[in-house]
């Protein structure tokens, strides 16, 4: 059961290796160099594939989504209806995630940037500093990654909370819905984004929503933290609250266009930190072993596991 | 019974208003401001007391130290001897000391510097970069702010371990001594040091010390954070460090001379962060509790908590 490799600007010598590894017995191809037939390949494993390349594998019986989030596999207009997509769960991935998101959290807390300027200016002057548990942390999303985020946020002392779609079960305070979401922003000084990109997502952090921040909280104005996808964020009013204060910081690992632009304005915003989509990348070690396995489990009759809702978007 | 309060630097009236909300029925008096009689005075709260003060008050029965770490006092030559000194075990200071060490220990983990030039250039570029578990974070000194320091580092995934001087259980490899120094140091990537100002640690990051660490880790050089005393540090020899390349990177909160002179070098060395020893600040809300507290056990003839061992030095 031949599996197909495409990986866009990944490395792809690294993910043949460790897929080789990961099951020997197996015979891995890639996408634009190794030579398939169309009607061989039964599993896909891809990360952003071309556009059409799906459609054209008539025995194709499940597709491996490698990284976290499928907007990329959903935008393909060709896309085949009725083959399962599976998502991407990675331990590896989410805790990376974590140490991402809780080093913006803790870089704005704490005013990183603040200090890194007076050290500029050999300036010694410590500033007021409220503790954790005065700053609420809102979760606009609350999968997987929010949730292991979360607990180290919440374990580092922080006040936490969530917002979700629809109901789930947490032990945290979840707000529900665009009823809930009003109040959930009303009480977040320190706003991480975490959700998956869809049509009812798309441009969600707007004037509007920003405008809906704490402007109360002990650090003199909301923050916010984009982890998620470019998509969710129109970047103009990114700027423009930055500059009229309606946030008081920024960090975004995740852009419009990316690589972003070295014209961009956002380069050279104040207070707003850039990282090159580099949060939580997928570690093809780990990731091959998830997929082999669910092979090996699928050829096996069991069902697969982490399948996407393709009326939901993720 | 009355306290006598001397702040040094630190806001006196908020101290002297916290102290007062805690306990309405006690005298407490500021050092020179309030009048008092030195024979009246049965508790001194002190923050870096004046030479001699403690000396002039023949009624004297404790000391409660108002920060972390007794090094201030212990050097009076005039301290009289058999009065006990109480140090301060305190929640909230220990929290803030666990967000400022995990901050640096992500920065650096993270590579937040090299990100943060690469966006003042306008470069995306994404950087290989390990995973949490892949680091080992090596403290160096495990007591009470250690120990909770070490519980959020570990949360967020990292590898950790410790030395002390002296053997005390821990569910982590725990080093000790004289003995135990070389092998904790050589299997550290991120050195935390946490030790109190003695004669035998003043001086203890030397460049003997820091050329024992790891050299062959993920993050390809080992990290020094200090969030001590400046006394524990020989400053040259850490610039030398950073120059030569036995070290990657350091944070400091703490130096030899404080406020650090407008015309340090360190100010402008590469790989450096350096904060205005606001690591851990006390708050008088919550360690005017604790004092207030403890003074209410001693009249009722109960042990006072947290006694200075003075041979020891802490």
């Amino acid at each position: 059961m031949t599996a197909l490799l495409t990986t866009a600007n990944w490395s792809s010598s690294a993910w043949m290796k460790d897929l080789r590894t990961a099951d020997p017995h197996r015979k891995f191809v890639l996408q634009g160099v190794d030579d398939y037939t169309a009607d061989e390949v039964r599993y896909a494993l891809t990360w952003k594939p071309p556009e059409g390349l799906l459609a054209s594998l008539p025995n194709l019986e499940v597709i491996f989504n490698l990284g976290a989030g499928v907007d990329a596999v959903l935008s393909d207009p060709t896309l085949p209806d009725s083959i399962p997509i599976v998502r991407l769960v990675d331990d590896n991935l989410t805790e990376r995630m974590g140490e991402w998101v809780l080093l913006q959290v803790l870089t704005h807390h704490r005013q990183s940037l603040t200090y890194l300027a007076q050290q500029a200016k050999a300036q010694w002057r410590e500033r007021d500093q409220p503790i954790a548990s005065e700053v609420r942390v809102g979760f606009l999303g609350y999968g997987v990654l929010a949730q292991h985020c979360e607990k180290l946020v919440r374990a580092t002392g922080f006040e936490t909370h969530a917002w979700s779609r629809s109901p789930k079960s947490a032990d945290i305070p979840l707000y529900v819905g665009d009823e809930g979401l009003p109040e959930f922003l009303a009480k977040t000084d320190i706003l991480v984004v975490l959700l998956p990109l869809t049509p009812d997502t798309r441009e969600i952090i707007n004037t509007k929503l920003m405008s809906g921040l704490a402007q109360d909280g002990t650090l003199g104005g909301p923050f916010l933290i984009n982890a998620g996808r470019g998509g969710l964020q129109n970047e103009a009013d990114i700027l423009t609250a930055l500059n009229n204060g309606t946030l008081k910081g920024v960090s975004l690992d995740v852009f419009e266009t990316e690589p972003l632009p070295a014209d961009s304005p956002l380069w050279s915003a104040p207070n707003l930190i850039i990282t090159p989509h580099c949060s939580a990348v997928s570690d093809p070690r780990t990731v091959s072993h998830y997929v082999v396995n669910q092979m090996a489990a699928f050829e096996r009759g069991e069902p697969l596991q982490n399948i996407v809702d393709r009326n939901r978007g993720y």
